[in-house]
């Protein structure tokens, strides 16, 4: 077995931890893996440590002990996070977005793997320390925010059904009423998704009043889940909302159809950052 | 500006080049953010060469001149590809899967994120020569997988719906007729989220007859798009197959719903490395 250099060791652990984020990585595995001694390994997570603190990564937590290692918690400072909420207020700004009904489009901000992966980041950030042993989101334009921050947090993801299938099993369904235009539907989820007594975070694209994600936390009430939080990548202003506790990347504050405008500002996301780890509103919960 | 040591540089760079596959990192803008001399960026780059070349981590291709530096192209090595795609055979096997009709029970296996990014890493490694600007899937099964490998290629994603939603702006219809079942039915995309002329990678969960993926390639006409690779999870083995040029990463052999028995066995994904990157069947088209 080859004897790895120092340089070495630092570029394949670094892709190892952030390749399982989450994960409790053991001094032993990567000692027996690098043919070093623990010391020089502990010196290696010291020299990531800092560099993932300084430059706003996330945070690498050691612990220490016989069955001690690292675990990476992927994060984003503050000033980083600040400038891609920015970035997607301007793209969500574009007035060209308005469709019929005052709908808008938003599948090309949602197909852009690029800007999925980075929200997904800020959303695994603000979670970091919420306890989500599960990412839970509706079908459709929810999925791939849902896979990304479910990615950071190296948990799996769940998808609720607003179509019952049959290639979903045995599932539970409810009946919705949605908040802001009335209209009844259902929400289904497939019994073998999600573990029962589940640590949930919701995860999905858009939210008005909040109908459906009020119907998705009494959906996952029947699997006795615990929601831990709520994430959106944008909200609108709205007179009455259903859910209360949740954090919003973006708000839509205003669509002018008419005038052929859209006004979009920072979400109720308020950034806060302990130990490379950002914070939003409710993060203590 | 604070000047780093060459150890932090090689966490640094390592994460920065991770986080951006297929991107071309400059030289110089290495040089400028650690202050450090090119011929030192390019030493440490010869470093994380090494180490993903001999840890089958892809790779790290290199571009000389005046504009030059690297770009990192996420690899599988075959062992560990082939690994994955055991494991995947087993899981895939289990006979609790068999659902009424014969279909079977996938979700689990696309909710786990964590096995969903190491399919998209396979995907995006036999397909890192392909010269692919975006990923295409239908909705709604075969979206993580698409967007798992869109982010290690570093391309965005387009989604097919089968319903026509409001939400999607204007869109191009095609008619189909699914190859196993018979069934009428539609696919739509919208026309803004794919770029006329674009070379396009397609993904998918499951491939019966491969009705579904006919359909996508002759609604993908309309865009005047170039097919240059299709992808699946599974396909299983039927009489006649309407679409030829694939891969597959595993293969239902046989579902026995009397007997509660699956049988499954790698796909028809032959595996080849050529410097780091997997090659599939049909790589070199």
């Amino acid at each position: 077995m080859k004897k790895w250099k120092r340089s070495s060791r630092l570029v394949h652990m670094t892709q190892e931890l952030m390749q399982n984020p989450h994960r409790l990585l053991t001094l032993s595995s990567f000692a027996e893996r690098y043919q070093a001694a623990k010391s020089s390994i502990s010196e290696d997570l010291a020299i990531i440590q800092e560099v993932c603190q300084e430059e706003g990564l996330g945070e690498l937590e050691t612990v220490s002990g016989a069955a001690g290692g690292a675990r990476f918690l992927p994060g984003v400072d503050p000033a980083t996070a600040r400038d891609q909420i920015d970035q997607l207020c301007g793209r969500l700004a574009d007035p060209a977005r308005i469709l019929p009904g005052g709908y808008l489009y938003l599948s090309d901000l949602l197909g852009d793997s690029a800007l999925v992966r980075d929200l997904g980041r800020i959303f695994a950030s603000v979670f970091a320390r919420s306890g989500a042993d599960a990412v839970v989101t509706v079908e459709t334009k929810g999925i791939p925010l849902a896979y990304a921050a479910a990615a950071h947090l190296g948990v799996p993801v769940a998808i609720v059904r607003k179509h019952n299938r049959i290639t979903e099993g045995s599932v539970v369904t409810i009946n919705t009423v949605s908040g802001s235009s009335k209209r009844l539907g259902s929400l289904s989820l497939s019994r073998r998704s999600l573990q029962e007594g589940a640590r949930v975070l919701i995860i999905d694209d858009f939210m008005k009043a909040g109908g459906t994600i009020r119907g998705m936390i009494h959906l996952l009430h029947e699997f006795h889940a615990d929601v831990v939080g709520v994430g959106v990548m944008t909200d609108s202003l709205v007179e009455e909302r259903l859910v209360e506790d949740y954090i919003s990347l973006t708000t839509v504050a205003e669509v002018d159809v008419k005038e052929k405008k859209i006004r979009v500002v920072p979400g109720n996301f308020n950034m806060e950052q302990q130990g490379g780890i950002l914070h939003g509103k409710d993060s203590d919960r």
